[in-house]
């Protein structure tokens, strides 16, 4: 028998009508509360120039992009790709429409997205981000760090996850100004490296990191405290400013984030936040407001979310400041990892409401008028038109909808008809 | 002063927040036709291996069709590309997934596909297109023919364009019997070409089409009054039947033509649908049942969204027969059309409903509160969080939002706020 080999490449997410209704009912409650909180919707293309997608990338984003060419054209003069994040063409967005936007410009993007990473269970070379960002003209005030959050909270508790999610939040200008209170702005990038990559690995191997960067043993002491540091707000302003640092990057960066946070306690999310200077997000273009989303109680998951404040959205293009907060949800990933755990509640098996069954060809006009009827009541109606025995056309509906209704020579005399549930 | 080249690459749509807040809500409106006419919702991969996507594909196609490749990679090693349309990877999808389907699966696609065509005005290299098919397993009633029709139907009526809409249809059995009956199967693809053709070229330029191919002055006048037969069912079927031809493929397409125009003249769309026997679909996979929309008022427009019938979706990829019927809306550019007329209204210029305006900072915890409070109720809300004068925050809510709710210090000791709308 002939058969070609169907599947989807690896690495692609394909898949079937009752998982994808699931997959959409969570992207689109995504999409009304990015819109509820003022959010502008827009979309970038998916393809866009190298010098663009590259003007500041390099080492694995540079790897992983997929550049495009037509047929017809030789190889070398692939000068395109496809856009690996919705930052970089924000970016250009923001530059190019500049006079059409007002700013702070609050703005969501939801859509796909292509990185070539080496397949593996649950990485995705084509995936969903679901972005919210904030872009000011010069300034942009730290209240929109919260306003960030707080929708990217929002979002996640409008999916009636049986599980809780903490977003674990911390400031980079402690950090910074940490490092450079001890002079080891030099061995920066390597503090923020270890620190990221401290909860993969035992406390050993960080302690040893910072001994190797060439710390003494008070320095390492008092960078294992201060990534240690994680509580509710006022504990940790306490402990932060207890540490006797004068610096004033330091300092600026407790008052944020006690600002942030006292913003999103007001909001009633006390609960869902943490301060935690373990979080770093790597070596990102984040300047200020960092923060993770987690599942506590599904530690192996890792981040489900995340974001911060950038200085300067778009160095590369102008020479006008556009500094920037925003988050974003990886939603391919995050739908994988919620159905591994089975954390997330399935839609209903029939995405149909109403199958409208004719028992003969004579009944398929008034099963037609009657399923238009259903639709203008709100829900979803398909007339089972089938050539087979009525048996086979219930079961058919059954497998399909979750009501039907039969339409037999009585129903189109009286022009009257029963809704029937299934089970 | 530092500036790049941040257009987008011509031929992909980029759009302000306004225009893109009207394109995405003639999206989610075909979106919610599709599903309450029972069509479930599905996804594939935009990237798919070559050998799938042009299986069958050839000419133009190959041309214009997006390889893709890791800068890791050579380019030799390009096995991948864009999808061209949604009909080749559903053919895919469903031999994939066949055994977790049930037949009839009425299915939607709306996603972005990609052409590298020639880039002009109204021609896009990256395009939504919103598909409907229903795909039958060895057989498939002719009924579907109709369904697919009246979803788009309806989907259109949605719009609430200014101008009208008119489903033109045919059925390729029909010319193919004709064909047969004279004995002219070996000039057919140039009949249909010379037809597809007809409507952009004079008169003499059709007739001289069919004299060029060998046609005698006899059959060429009976190819013209074919050609020409157009109007309401009864009609049509009428002229049709007169034409003495006895094929049997002739006959067929006469029944089937007068069966669909019958459903959807049951279902209200008499004014909204001809026969026209000038619809052939170019040379596409399609074998019975044809049709184009058009704007009448904007003949210029040409076909806004077109479909029919197919034998066999997947044959390049099973043995297993898999009829179908579909049609598609091709969005990216219907959206250029009704614009570039001004046939859509547009929605409202400020898509956030309510900007919440604190006084000062002391005022901006409440503001949230009366935000989130609004959000819950329904609308849409931000808080003006700006560290400047009143006028300009209140300049800012103006120009991102319908209405404004102004907090001071009365509001925060009374509790209460008033709704204030802009203009």
């Amino acid at each position: 028998m002939k058969k070609m080999n169907t599947n989807p490449i690896s690495g692609m997410q394909e898949l079937l009508p009752e998982a994808q209704a699931t997959f959409n009912k969570l992207k689109n409650k995504i999409g009304e509360v990015y819109h509820r909180h003022g959010y502008l919707n827009i979309e970038t293309p998916i393809i866009d120039r190298c010098d663009i997608l590259l003007a500041k990338a390099g080492g694995d984003t540079e790897k992983q992009i997929y550049k495009v060419f037509k047929t017809a054209e030789t190889a070398d003069e692939a000068d395109q790709a496809l856009r690996f994040d919705h930052t970089v063409p924000l970016a250009r967005y923001v530059v190019q429409h500049e006079n059409d936007l007002t700013f702070p410009f609050k703005v969501s993007q939801i859509g796909r997205n292509f990185r070539g990473e080496r397949a593996q269970k649950g990485r995705f070379r084509e995936f969903y981000q679901c972005d919210v960002d904030v872009i000011g003209r010069g300034n942009l005030p730290i209240y929109y760090d919260a306003d960030v959050i707080a929708t990217l909270l929002d979002a996640f508790s409008r999916f009636e996850l049986n599980t809780p999610v903490l977003a674990r939040i911390s400031n980079r200008k402690i950090l910074s100004g940490l490092i450079a209170e001890f002079n080891l702005e030099n061995k920066s990038e390597d503090i923020y490296s270890i620190i990221d990559h401290a909860e993969k690995v035992p406390l050993e191997k960080t302690k040893s990191g910072f001994e190797e960067i060439g710390l003494g043993s008070e320095r390492v002491t008092m960078m294992l405290d201060f990534m240690e540091v994680r509580g509710g707000r006022e504990e940790v302003v306490g402990k932060l400013s207890s540490m006797g640092v004068q610096n004033e990057m330091f300092l600026a960066g407790i008052r944020e984030i006690d600002t942030v946070m006292g913003i999103l306690e007001a909001e009633g999310y006390s609960n869902a936040i943490v301060a935690d200077m373990k979080i770093v997000r790597g070596l990102d273009y984040y300047t200020g407001t960092v923060f993770e989303f987690n599942l506590p109680e599904y530690s192996q998951v890792g981040s489900v979310c995340g974001g911060g404040r950038y200085e300067n959205l778009a160095g590369y293009f102008t020479d006008q400041t556009l500094p920037g907060v925003g988050g974003s949800i990886g939603l391919t990933r995050l739908f994988y990892v919620l159905n591994e755990y089975g954390l997330v509640k399935n839609q209903n098996a029939q995405p149909v409401d109403v199958a409208v069954v004719p028992i003969t060809e004579n009944e398929l006009a008034y099963a037609t008028e009657v399923a238009n009827e259903v639709r203008k009541g709100g829900e979803s109606a398909m007339v089972v038109a089938l050539d087979k025995k009525l048996g086979d056309k219930m079961a058919y509906a059954a497998k399909v909808a979750k009501k039907c209704i039969v339409i037999g020579e009585n129903e189109v005399e009286s022009c009257s008809y029963r809704v029937k549930e299934f089970r």
